[in-house]
């Protein structure tokens, strides 16, 4: 048996049955496979939470790793389950976008379309597919099936996309894609679309989110003085507005989708 | 050393060290064990709880995993540890019938009074039973120790039951047995207790629950209206009342302990 | 490649990537470590509940575990990364003073500066040391290299101590260092600070928390009468004050900082 390791991204929260019930399923198939989880606190129903986990994590892990998502609003609908291998890993997730930020920072991908029931548990319930069929299909292929064995490849797999940055002479327009643990508002704007931003020295600028105007950078949590709301380049790429010590979210206001409204002396391209 | 799978079940939650602390235990005892959580999120004190969690979890994991479960409002008192096997697994925990839903869905279950103490560590804290007893004692049988090495068979273990449905005429009575993170509503009604309710076509029913009644089955959460809370067949094989990507249980205004009563165009028995 | 132990213990929170992320980072350098989570828990930025959570757990691990603590305000900025060696464990944590209960209790213990960049993940971001230097070097450290590939040894290293028990006379004053997941009321009074308090029959006294008096010592929790809120050895080795199979914290409306003031027939040292 194949020691492979298989992921675990669920919105099913760490109360219940539900989580513990997929490992066993993965470790009844294949006892030597090591489940590692990398979140179950996804919000739940929500497939671009789910997507930004697994893009942020995924890459980090062995080549061969086997990545399941289960962020599935649709279970027991007509939606199909799907494997998906890149370059370096294997994903198995509902088809409703949930892999389209793994996906896409993959070299290559191809999907396929879940269609072997023989790999599922049996009867196969309406409500619970992490254990009927994902988790018993990832521990399946982690014995060594190729995923040609578990249905044909498809190209109309669904794909979902961080919401557009607004981006037009001095002013940016974004939005807050979550806020963490900590209470840092981590929103959707990179250094692709506002260099100046985030150079050494960024020109003045005023960036409006919730009850405040942020109106400067810093490199690290620590360097921010007591109560200034800040911006900086977080650890996923994305602007955050944090605060030192404390929980800018609640400073601002804020939570997921609230508005960024920012301008400065700079000139950016017209939209993406 | 023996691969032994060792989960644990807990009510101690995911702050401080208690769980890390167990696991250390069962790995200082057998370095080769693997431990599993199924959840330390069961409700503080709650038998039944931790009773359902386990029960539903368990059946999914290979043969001779040992299952611990530690949810234990009489630590330190008299009450006994014990140590089940059934026809698979093996189970530690206090004699507080937290254990009782998974026996009883085994065909067999011989169970022991757990006294050899020279297999806790010591001193025995009077609070701290998780560490001292239970997980030493599954680090200790996971090495292939037998059962019979840790204290003599008993037959007047503590039982503990689902709350029973009253049934009679077309009229049915039940309780809201748990809140999944979603906000799905999962009662004691089970298909044997009103098979028409659960029937391809359901006769005309009405469920009052909390503020509303539900008089509507659905075979998936995604086939609900916009709003509509519904009756489903869940995957712990009770009803449950769930809502299209929302919280029931919010909709609703009720918690663990509501009451749930129906009437239908049926007849069941008389109550069991 | 060894199978050495690696455990985490964060304020990073369930939700997110951050801890499957550092999963992934050891598990790429090193397929057979096996990483196990204590906690990510820890209160955000606390570096007391950081040092009492490890502090507490990470004597049960097998020799030659790696323990890895992340609970770090400062990242980024000049504090250093250090790599402590007691008789019996590695330690990778900011130098914070998060590590300074654990090493005080060992019998000895080294302690390096880490500046060997060539085992960090680059570019090192200014925001998630937990995945570029900390999880990087416990992955590195757990295929079997010397403490002294990583960096030269200091003395100067931070330290943090449990907030002193102030005791003269008949008359003792503490704090609440935590409430845990059930509510209990951990303080920092020990059995060294006052030997009467825990004696088999302790003299009359009286211990203000809150809105409460608490007058009596339980052996267990069981043993409490209803509603009583009394005081108890915890298995953590301080004052705890409980409720049977119920919150402490709410019955005496405190938390986490607030002062426990005691007197009883008994003579104590003059502070400490």
């Amino acid at each position: 048996m194949e020691q492979r390791f298989v992921t675990f991204t669920t919105d099913f929260g760490a109360s219940g049955h539900y989580v513990g019930t997929m490992k066993g399923v993965v470790y009844n198939i294949n006892p030597s496979a090591r489940v590692v989880d990398i979140s179950h606190e996804v919000e739940s129903y929500d497939l671009l939470d789910g997507a930004l986990t697994i893009a942020q994590a995924c890459s980090y892990f062995p080549a061969h790793t086997i990545h399941v998502v289960v962020v599935d609003p649709g279970v027991g609908s007509s939606r199909r389950p799907i494997l998906a291998r890149t370059e370096k890993y294997f994903f198995v997730a509902p088809d409703n976008g949930v892999l389209s930020l793994a996906l896409e920072r993959a070299q290559q991908a191809s999907v396929r379309n879940i269609t072997a029931e023989s790999y599922f548990l049996h009867p196969v319930s309406r409500t619970f597919h992490g254990r009927d069929i994902f988790a018993a299909v990832a521990g399946w292929l982690s014995t060594g099936l190729e995923p040609s064995d578990f249905g044909e490849e498809i190209s109309d797999y669904v794909r979902l996309s961080i919401p557009a940055v607004k981006a037009a002479g001095n002013a940016i327009q974004g939005v807050v894609l979550k806020v963490d643990k900590f209470g840092n508002v981590i929103t959707n704007i990179t250094p692709q679309d506002v260099p100046q931003l985030f150079a050494t020295s960024p020109p003045p600028f005023k960036i409006a989110v919730g009850k405040r105007e942020i109106t400067s950078m810093r490199n690290s949590y620590a360097e921010g003085a007591l109560g200034e709301v800040f911006g900086i380049l977080g650890s996923m790429g994305f602007l955050e507005l944090a605060t030192n010590c404390g929980s800018a979210a609640q400073a601002l206001g804020v939570a997921k989708g609230a508005e960024v409204v920012g301008s400065g002396k700079w000139e950016v391209g017209s939209g993406k």
